[in-house]
């Protein structure tokens, strides 16, 4: 390990990535993966069918580039989307991290800051760095709260050329405000700013007409990620897309790599698409386990964040390493996100789900009786 | 038109993009596409089927994140390059272009430098300015050539991060001697640069043994970068993979985006080389056309270069636009590469061959016939 990292050190990297470790939460095999807010729901057998024969098609014409342009994935995915978008309006990329590598490579840079709201997507400064661009940290309120006085006043402060709101946001859950948007767009636009709402978990959403999408007639400058990897259980396609004004995807078109979504991810997407009725029930199972979770962990005491995703952050748990280490010893993988006395646990199924809150309830009464203080 | 440019100009883009068009090949339909170097053999059934199957066992767990560091598929990789390679010397993205951006994200950035020797590959210096590293484009000999003197006296006059040789050479179809390769490692590695040899077209080599694999051994700082887009007949999967000291792996896993080769991806790729023996049968019936084009084209009087690719690269056409565009009518479209009296044309199935020579026969003879002197 020593002599790797010696090797490592010793080849001429850029000097930040200098010391790093590569991104990534552990990959574990354990019964119940709670910690990467997947879709734990089986794939459904008629989806699993559509995207073999969506492949099957496309396998033929392998050794074709294929469409560069994917128009009829962005049209499908605006159909998907509604609000009144067409193909102009959409682009996809390998998952929604080269999306927001893509923004970054046309509107970050040298010289150029990206700001958003922590805790928020650990990914967002390691984009930052891989396109030389400067992350800023913006706050929050101490309940990890966002309003929209305080968010655009600290925009304003920075003028970063692009800033991201994750809503519902990761690793909080919480979704924010249309106001927040509103006011953040407001004052990136009087300085030329990119505004992108990262709405990866959009579709969990209690109320999902809140999505960022109705805001986008009239602001050019404004960007609406979202994911397949969520809701419509594609994490391992990898399908990140977004909505914005057809200049923007023009502007994209500018630094994506030609080709960068194969014919294979081309077709499995579209599959996924038709079938979207089917994956997008699985979604409401899926809110109900989340809410029986924000209701238990409330009543025993603890402090979840009321989620608008398919995951829950709570505090009030004393040593969470700690916690942490027992529920993984009950094969309960759920993640530490770095905060202090916080937890986050992905909403699975309902056996999932049981058996997170059983061991749960388990290690909370024994630590309770160790230490009734609780410090 | 002018209106969605307006609108383009309008955003804040990075500077150097400004004025910019996206790159890429016109995407025509027409009954010979012989333009883009494609693997235009029809894919063989049994690996439509293998891809199929592949497809539909990873298809049952799309809902989870792919192996984020694809480990079958690495030692997969390495059991076909061989050359004592294993897993660790491995690594792989969605095609070469994401491959070469890793290699800059990690090794170039601001105030660094990519060399190639021009003509060559038109991704490098767009490759360059997406990850804001400046290209110096070096120079080759009048016949495009390119000797280890020369070669490494401009590496160690211009001292770039990283030097990319492309051996098969895009457009010219020319290998590199290996002494090339050794003459620019040993000047770059005096200022710690990377060398990167790009063999996207090495299975098409006349003598496949001059493969920059066989230098990799005692050379930490060489990266070799290979495709399943060309022998392997998977441009539609876009597969990219390099090999090199381990140490260089561990460097990419710094600025990889997590998870960025899919799960579809991986069990497509997984296919293919299960089925190497079919897909490079193909190989040589290509290499049989290839040269068959350049015996062809010198028998016409036109200047073929020596090709170990699945392309020839011809001069002595006169008026290269206007052919092109005799070519285009008669539903042969090959590539114009912007350099005056050269074409390029992929080497495809024999029907497709003999296609693309009638045609290039009547209108070398009618342009002769209309002016004799050849201006």
């Amino acid at each position: 390990m020593t002599d790797s990292l010696d090797a490592l050190n010793n080849l001429p990297l850029r000097d930040d990535l200098r010391g790093r470790s590569p991104y990534g939460a552990p990959m574990l095999e354990v019964p119940y993966a709670l910690n990467v807010n997947e879709n734990t729901h089986p794939m459904p057998t008629e989806v699993v069918e559509a995207v073999t024969e969506g492949v099957r098609e496309a396998a033929r014409s392998l050794n074709r580039y294929p469409d560069r342009d994917f128009t009829e994935l962005r049209s499908e995915l605006a159909a998907f989307v509604g609000h009144g978008l067409d193909q102009n309006n959409l682009w996809a990329a390998n998952g929604s991290n080269e999306i927001l590598q893509q923004i970054l490579q046309v509107f970050g840079g040298p010289g150029r800051r990206l700001m958003s709201f922590v805790p928020t997507y650990s990914m967002y400064p390691l984009l930052a760095s891989g396109t030389n661009t400067e992350f800023v940290a913006g706050e929050r309120a101490e309940d990890f709260s966002l309003s929209p006085e305080s968010a655009a006043r600290q925009v304003a402060d920075q003028q970063p050329a692009i800033t991201i709101l994750c809503s519902p946001n990761n690793p909080t859950g919480t979704a924010l405000d249309p106001e927040v948007v509103e006011a953040v767009y407001d004052a990136a636009t009087s300085f030329d700013g990119i505004v992108v709402v990262d709405e990866a978990y959009a579709e969990f959403a209690r109320d999902p007409d809140r999505t960022a999408l109705r805001l986008l007639p009239g602001r050019e400058r404004l960007i609406v990620s979202r994911t397949m990897s969520k809701a419509f259980a594609l994490a391992g396609a990898r399908i990140g897309y977004f909505a914005a004004a057809p200049a923007v995807v023009d502007a994209i078109k500018l630094v994506r790599l030609p080709y960068h979504l194969s014919a294979v991810t081309q077709a499995t997407a579209l599959a996924a698409l038709r079938y979207r009725g089917r994956l997008l029930a699985n979604v409401e199972d899926i809110k109900k386990q989340r809410d029986r979770i924000v209701e238990h962990l409330r009543d025993l005491g603890l402090s979840p964040a009321s989620s608008d995703s398919n995951f829950v952050f709570f505090g009030g748990v004393g040593d969470s390493h700690g916690l942490w280490q027992d529920l993984l010893e009950d094969g309960v993988l759920i993640r530490d996100v770095g905060i202090p006395g916080h937890l986050r646990v992905t909403a699975g199924t309902e056996e999932e789900t049981t058996a997170f809150l059983d061991s749960l309830d388990r290690h909370i009464e024994r630590r309770r009786d160790l230490d009734p203080a609780g410090t």
